[in-house]
């Protein structure tokens, strides 16, 4: 299933920014990057509560926010994008 | 339904940054600002169409990210939040 995660990190302090290297190096891990700070990962729910917990040991609760949203299977025509693009489809193909 | 704004502009320079003022201002018309560059808006179809239209007027595509996520008329249960909340539920009564 497709989930979107979006986050709001505070990086007034050295803390804040290792914290927002911290929850995009997570997210690299299950999905892909479509915007700075909003990642589609396509996952099973195992992974989608791995990955829950793991953003949840980096971000501090008082100071950042977390959003996930369930997009759910048939995701195709529930997207739409204009503009630039930094991200690839997750089910094509990548060629090397 | 439920459709989630994302969007990244470019505010390098001073048109970068005023669009994203306008980006904000138009998605406060039809929904509640979740993240910084998030928001949440509970709309019919025709002002789905009518918020996109107004936006695409805004961005620049060469220079821009907007992206729409329509997560239906049963959204609760597809939303989840952890850490500082800045937005409401655009269902509860506001009380002045």
């Amino acid at each position: 299933m497709m989930v979107l995660v979006t986050y709001d990190v505070q990086t007034q302090d050295n803390d804040g920014k290792k914290r927002l290297r911290k929850v995009a190096k997570n997210c690299m891990n299950y999905g892909v990057r479509v915007q700075n700070s909003v990642f589609e990962c396509n996952v099973d729910n195992y992974h989608y509560q791995k990955l829950k917990a793991d953003l949840l040991e980096v971000i501090d609760e008082e100071e950042d926010s977390l959003r996930f949203y369930i997009i759910g299977n048939k995701y195709k025509n529930k997207i739409e994008h204009y503009g630039k693009s930094n991200g690839f489809d997750v089910e094509e193909p990548l060629v090397f």
